[in-house]
């Protein structure tokens, strides 16, 4: 399928392919963070897109599902682009996906595993979607326009996962995509060093390189070593339950835990929505090999003993509504746990999952269920590569140019210089910042332009853009609540009725006669120091009315709640208290 | 001083003394989390108060300042308080007494620094109070009705810490307060081995023991390795200003910088509130050994280069106002980072506060300047004893009970756990939770009672309790925002003026023309539909109200807003919509 892979678009772009012309690396996602990885590649007026990824919000963002990057650059210039190319099938290198096609489109390039998590993803976001879907394999060559797209085979923890080396008009860009150097991994498909040190020797103009681990020394783990604890914990809990949590999309580790399973003659069903569809995806593709009869359906495990089922569930990251978690509080539908249960998880925590993560631990032990945790040797290892890995990524391709990607600022800083050790030029190794482009003829590279780039929060189903102003209201009603009141006048500035309070997320006022009292003859007082003026100038009562209920509240010795007048004059237009607050 | 300290109800205590009296430990704070550490022991009539903490709020408790325990058990009894003992100067083990003794009192027994942190923390929270301090020092025994108190010294994260052994009617209970075996601790004071062993000996009835590190292998490391790291720091950065941040209670580790600035003949600024203020009580008490011609005032840092000076802050955790994270964000007053400066962080982050830290170190890398941060080694050492000094100290006090205290569910669990290994009967180790009474009459011990226990939320100076509905409302204010609206009717039902929209936190209305139109009709189809009723029945017109307008907001794809009605009935009494929500 990948073979006939050609691009439309390719003979306009060609015919811009003019000597002196100059490459753009455009990073609009990943860079800074970690999350909603997504770049560009432009030539001419062809632009090459790696992943769409999404990332979670941070605790700042309040009420925010999740962050999508900021496509407006490639809106802007949608007729330049030749395709969008998926390294991998994590969320946040296509989570980005159902957001971005609604304004954009090109042929989707990625490997069988990847494309198949797309369409499942579009499926539920954005059915009326359909992709123009290519899909390719390690080793393929495809043509996009000026770009000649090389996919490599990379070692990361999910399958299938491919690195690029891209060749352009003025030299090759290299990009590791999600990777380590798995010495053994469980499929057996090495990250391929041939084709990595192949490019090196011809030459690579830019290396872009995974940045999450280099602050980790040596080598990261092979994702076999859990196999090991796996078949210790199989031994050692013969009469127990075995409950085991992880990620969904690691599909390596699935397939040990069904692996240790057959060896010890166990059942395994699987729980939580997306560990359910992700396996029965990656059977449907031949990435995870389980015979039919050692799955149990969830509804059906009352006939299995005990001692005799493995249930393998989501929940790893302390997930609110995962199947740990709803195990843990004794809300799971089907499963109750005991003392007859161990549960053991198998990843750690996230930087910023660490709470969940931990409460869900405590509530595991008061359940009254052995539980193995993060504290224990075997039971994780990274998907991605630690500095020496990065460093024999370095000294294989030995590139002139240097862009460290997905990471955090430090990392990135970090990366660069660890590539200056192995020998890239220090003006060559370059910290970059979501938007910045980065302009190359193949011999000089320089950044003078941005473009727009930055985080499109998504707010439930609405799929909008929140302003900053609504996130800190809600930051201040979260933190302090609010009193608002309504008045209503008469066209002379008369009280025609006493001003209603109501309060939310701060003490009740029906709980606080006395207060609430003193507001209402503040407000009062308010009004009539205005005398006629109260209804005429709007503004000026609204000032004076918060101010006398900020002085009432202050003498009960209350916070500081968010306070909100509402006025209507009667034979007046309504009037609303928009833009200031406090 | 201590010699002197006697208890005034020592007689009627010792009076209800009397053969098979029953020993009650109540546990009011820090079982099953960590913070706001607080217990009694009870025996007869008398009390016998231990430690007084807070607790920082989860992410979940939006607006809160701190947690401090419920000390209703305490204030029904509080005639039969002998005596507050506290074993170290930390927020966990003191930062409740503003609170409490504003509700009982008692004297207040603790060693010269401990007392002197709680002066500065009343003076600061409660002024008003004095608190009848009694002054003791390690290897004292003092008398507090028919408990005898014996004070032991414990190594920990701050100086002048204590265990306590207290002999009570029924056998002696030992607490090992916060502590670890170091075994060159910086102030050459060591935990006192045979004191505990003495007890151990002896006999001991009851041992509750600090559980927080039960899940690190091994033994902690010294204090002292830190001065590695430090002298390192100043060889490799000769030419740089060096930026420290650590714990402002950890005043070892205060002097390991003050020592190392010494010996690089670098003078020292303490910056932050909390670091200014403990390194003056700890060098006014003796417990910080500082030359005056070393310090240098903040205000005063211009007059010495920049390779002359060490800067020594707060902020290590990445708290919003700390030094650190002032200066990350070039906020800071006098202090701006460059690339001539280095900073250092001597601390990893407490678990929850892994985020701020991790984004104050990129805003430091993003200053330009080098940072020394969590993933280098030498940069901090726990204050807590691992497993294997959990060990020591259970082998030396080999404990009839056990009651693993200061830790998670989990800690608890696993500590436990350690104590049957080490010989504890299976059956003489519990884990409880706050509110629990373990009842030991010397032979038997027994859980059959409960009293009130908890945490009393703290929202700003109101020092006031929150009720749990109103952290909800916070929480759905922070996710959805809200919107509300004005309705003023006749007496008859009929709308007097057009209904009056207001959102916070929520779209803004103003932006959004057609929706607040087509809010506004909605209101009054609802008023209309209901006819003469809308202004009898104000219920069924909020319920009426309330679904008119979900249903256009969902018409136009929006979340899910808290919505507030307020209906003001002309010639009826202001009615107030309270009590439903959505």
């Amino acid at each position: 399928m990948a073979r006939e892979a050609r691009n439309t678009r390719k003979k306009r772009a060609g015919e811009s392919t003019k000597k002196g012309g100059k490459l753009k690396y455009i990073p609009l996602g990943g860079l800074g963070e970690i999350g909603k990885n997504m770049y560009a590649l432009e030539y001419g007026d062809s632009i090459l897109v790696v992943d769409c990824g999404l990332m979670f919000p941070d605790d700042e963002m309040l009420g925010i599902d999740f962050v999508v990057p900021d496509i407006t650059y490639l809106v802007e210039n949608k007729e330049k682009l030749v395709g969008i190319v998926l390294t991998h099938g994590h969320e946040d290198h296509i989570g980005g996906l159902p957001f971005a096609l609604k304004k954009i489109s090109a042929p989707l390039y990625g490997t069988k595993l990847t494309l198949g998590m797309v369409g499942n993803k579009l499926a539920e976001w954005a059915p009326e979607i359909t992709p123009d879907y290519r899909e390719v394999r390690a080793g393929d060559v495809v043509e996009m326009g000026p770009f000649t797209v090389r996919f490599i085979a990379v070692c990361h923890s999910i399958p299938d996962g491919v690195g690029l080396a891209v060749k352009t008009p003025v030299g090759t860009v290299v990009h590791t995509g999600d990777f380590k150097l798995d010495p053994t991994p469980i499929d057996g498909r090495l990250t391929e060093y041939d084709a990595f040190s192949e490019e090196g020797k011809k030459g690579v103009l830019l290396l872009l390189s995974d940045s999450t681990n280099v602050e980790r020394v040596g080598f990261t783990e092979s994702e076999r070593v859990l196999s090991g604890t796996l078949d210790k914990i199989f031994r050692q809990y013969r009469t127990k339950r075995i409950v085991i949590a992880s990620f969904a999309s690691n599909l390596h580790r699935v397939q040990q835990v069904v692996d240790s399973a057959a060896r010890f003659n166990r059942k395994v069903a699987f729980v939580g929505r997306s560990m359910v569809k992700n396996v029965e995806l990656a059977r449907n593709l031949g990435y995870l090999h389980v015979e039919d009869r050692l799955i149990v359906d969830i509804e059906d495990i009352s006939s299995v003993p005990s001692s005799s089922l493995v249930v393998m569930t989501t929940g790893s990251q302390g997930e609110p509504f995962s199947g740990l978690v709803l195990m843990s509080r004794g809300e799971h539908r089907v499963i109750s746990l005991s003392d007859k249960d161990v549960v053991a998880l198998f990843a750690t925590p996230i930087p910023g999952n660490e709470k969940l993560v931990s409460g869900t631990v405590n509530r595991l032990f008061s359940c009254g269920c052995d539980v193995v945790y993060e504290k224990e040797q075997g039971i994780h290892v990274s998907g991605h590569a630690a500095r020496d890995e990065l460093r024999v990524m370095l000294n294989m391709t030995r590139p002139k140019f240097f862009v460290p990607v997905h990471g955090e600022y430090r990392h990135l800083v970090r990366h660069a210089q660890l590539a200056r050790e192995t020998g890239v030029a220090a003006r060559n190794a370059f910290v970059l910042q979501n938007g910045d482009v980065l302009q190359l003829d193949g011999e000089k590279a320089t950044v003078k332009d941005r473009v727009q780039a930055g985080g499109i929060m998504v707010d439930g189903l609405a799929l909008g853009e929140l302003q900053g102003s609504i996130l800190k209201e809600r930051r201040e009603l979260s933190e302090e609540g609010l009193v608002l009141v309504s008045i209503v006048l008469s066209g002379a500035g008369e009280l025609l009725a006493p001003p209603s309070f109501e309060s939310r997320g701060f003490l009740h006022l029906d709980d606080a006669a006395k207060l609430k009292d003193d507001l209402v003859s503040s407000v009062e007082k308010a009004v009539l120091s205005l005398g006629g003026k109260a209804a005429a100038d709007i503004d000026l009562l609204e000032t004076k009315v918060k101010g006398r209920i900020r002085e009432t509240l202050r003498r009960f010795g209350r916070s500081k709640p968010m306070i909100t007048p509402v006025i209507t004059v009667l034979g007046a237009p309504a009037k609303n208290t928009r833009g200031r607050r406090k």
